[in-house]
């Protein structure tokens, strides 16, 4: 059962990959480009769906290839609020945080994405749908001050990076929720960013060599001894023969 | 009188809990709700007197059941002022602080909660109250740009986060001091969130493992060694048969 | 000499520090009521200059009982050009650094002072000094924002917390130095704080234990064994009585 | 081969630096001073392309000396980029970005610096570059906000710490480009600060000292404890005088 789970996973990872990547374009067009022929909007909500289903499915399988189903759903709620979500609410930003939310609980799994490549990447990713979703939201709002791509994208880097001039900021209540989501993203990257030096620095540090040393000096001495007292207990059990084998004649002792 | 002083936290800590969520209620509502009628006015203020009280005399029966009372109190100054303030000036703020702060102060001694859920929870908290706070103070001033309960709490995010768009700001004196908590505890909220990932990075690092390896073979070495020694000596303590049962002809040696 | 030179820093400890917070007092007083009368400006000038010199002072007498006095000064240019510079150039503003930079490489010396206690003093001292000098600096600037105390010192925290609000930011060169030391400043403040938290956190973190578990137990083991392992050699070189006293007449074995 | 390489690094090393410095004053002299004369420009174009192809040759003379030439030019794969650049785009900001590259690379192979310095050396010529080419780039702004080079200045060091006022910042794409170098840069001070600080602090908590000092103290007990039993055995093993001499005429006992 483990085996064909994590073959599962295995296999399905690179797949998956590209679907989030399709993902991303498929939602990142209609926003760019909002005059796009009708089809294309309708293609790419289309296509939306799609990728979302692919990972409701993936959860299905893992959970039908789990040991411990309960255990399993239990243990992933927010995955089975994404499933689900978009099922009650077919709004296209609940589709998008459902997705963005399946893929990264997925990405996690990958056995050799480590913490910094996992939150570089969701920094990535989030900066990126955080600027469309803001533009998108912004974009109409009557006293918004980011109507373009690229003051989204400026506006996503001065947050992360808690820097905030203020130049452009939204107005809207959409767009602050996801400002906060951009944030609070900023501080983990920020975290991220000093907890990786600070760990790089640390592991620099010879701390309490002293006393480390101070054993193994301990230990290697206690060897030599324990060494010698095993060469003389045998010298000591192995039959004396000068006292055994007197010659007859000779004078005692 | 250590035993009944634990048991008294144990029990009052969950009833404790209920109240402060009912304070938080309590001091919101007639700043959401400014219009309300005068008794909904009214009664939040006398709720607010009673969970006050009941931190106030949680902290008396604390201090009653305190092995060294003098010491307790000269240990817990703040919650003393806080018991103690309210009487002497009853304003709001200050009845709230003095609450935050019992509530605080006890929250800190449940032994489950570990310094990030208390840290998490302070910020929470403190951004709950100040976005209410700096709302009451900034919503009469003349100049002010803090009007809606959707400004204050953005705004109060943007400090914490200290992205500090500077779109809205307090301009009272009162409501920048409470900006200054804000900042600071977001300084702590940052620290905490740092410290974390890099508390989690370092305990990945296998530093100065080595060292630890090589004592760990030198002891396994060390270990096998006296083991076949005492086998030795085991050996050699035996009654040696071969020498002690002589044939009678045989000369005695 | 060594012995006198550390007596002299634990005698003077104290007055200097009286000294400091005095300056503090004369550097204020001007800025926040520049309409005092000017026996008053005049009186806090002079007390400035006797607490530089009495630091100056402090210097020369450190330097006299150095055991070596061209490494002393070497190791300590920066207390040298504090001591120069407001000789050379009697302005008011070098005059406060200079005393400031004395006051901190002196309090650095004190044994009981902490990088966090250090830290915080600094960063206390500095946002004082520096909302009074900015204050002092921008309420002349044609288009200055900072005119009031009030505002000076909340820039400062919004400055130093890097929060940043732009509600009021310096506009002259002057101004702007300051606030970039403030901004430094605020920087070590969040590095000291994480760094805090985060070794708080890692102190409490039970890393590698498994190995350390492990030898622990390997030792445990070793010394039960060894002390078994000298019993038994006790026994054995103990004269063995039943076998060296047989009764003549008993047949033997 | 490879001491030739080492001995190349280490004899080039100085000139670089000071053709870096040159470099620097090249890059500053037409932004800071627009209204030079031409043959000024000339000048310092000339310069700029001297120092970027010294540093390409260096480049060069280094993979010549490679022991794996594939190899090296695979593992500095930017050093490549930096090089061929210029050649293929001619712009002067290429130009300089690609020289920076070069000089960054170069910088971090010079035994002597640490991460610290060299993220410190990173940062104040990110600020210097980043201050002259942002005015650069938005002192022809139509609605540009930074026109003076104290501008400029002010605006990377409250973006490099950042506090981000907003009182400037950048409007066009380049300039906003640069910002985000200026950003992340500052995120890294911030970062190597914040690390800095912890690991000298955490370098001074004696951590799990507990387990490390019980180990200590069972290692010295039983080193004691083996040696006296090396003493017992050695009793043990010398002849017994009393039972091997016996007088003939004593009964035996």
């Amino acid at each position: 059962m483990k085996v064909r789970w994590k073959s599962w996973e295995k296999r399905t990872q690179t797949p998956l990959l590209v679907l989030a990547v399709v993902f991303g374009i498929a939602y990142a067009v209609p926003i760019v480009a909002p005059g796009a022929a009708p089809w294309v909007h309708r293609l790419c909500t289309q296509v939306e769906w799609v990728v979302w289903a692919a990972f409701a499915l993936d959860y299905l399988v893992r959970l039908g290839l789990a040991p411990a189903r309960w255990a399993f759903v239990r243990s992933h709620p927010l995955d089975l609020l994404a499933v689900l979500l978009p099922m009650v609410q077919p709004l296209r930003l609940l589709r998008v945080v459902s997705t963005l939310l399946l893929v990264g609980r997925r990405a996690r799994m990958a056995p050799q994405i480590t913490l910094t490549t996992y939150v570089a990447g969701a920094v990535v990713g989030l900066m990126m749908f955080g600027s469309l979703a803001v533009l998108h939201v912004e974009r109409d709002a009557p006293d918004g001050n980011i109507k373009t791509l690229g003051d989204a994208v400026w506006w996503s880097f001065t947050t992360m990076t808690t820097v905030g001039y203020g130049d452009h900021a939204p107005t809207t209540g959409l767009g602050r929720v996801l400002a906060v989501g951009l944030m609070l993203s900023g501080i983990a990257l920020l975290g991220v960013v000093t907890a990786n030096i600070a760990a790089w620095f640390i592991s620099r540090f010879d701390r309490d060599d002293a006393v480390e040393r101070r054993q193994t000096e301990l230990l290697e001495a206690l060897t030599l001894e324990v060494r010698e007292l095993r060469a003389e207990v045998a010298r000591l059990s192995a039959p004396p023969e000068p006292r055994e084998v007197p010659s007859p004649s000779a004078p005692r002792s």
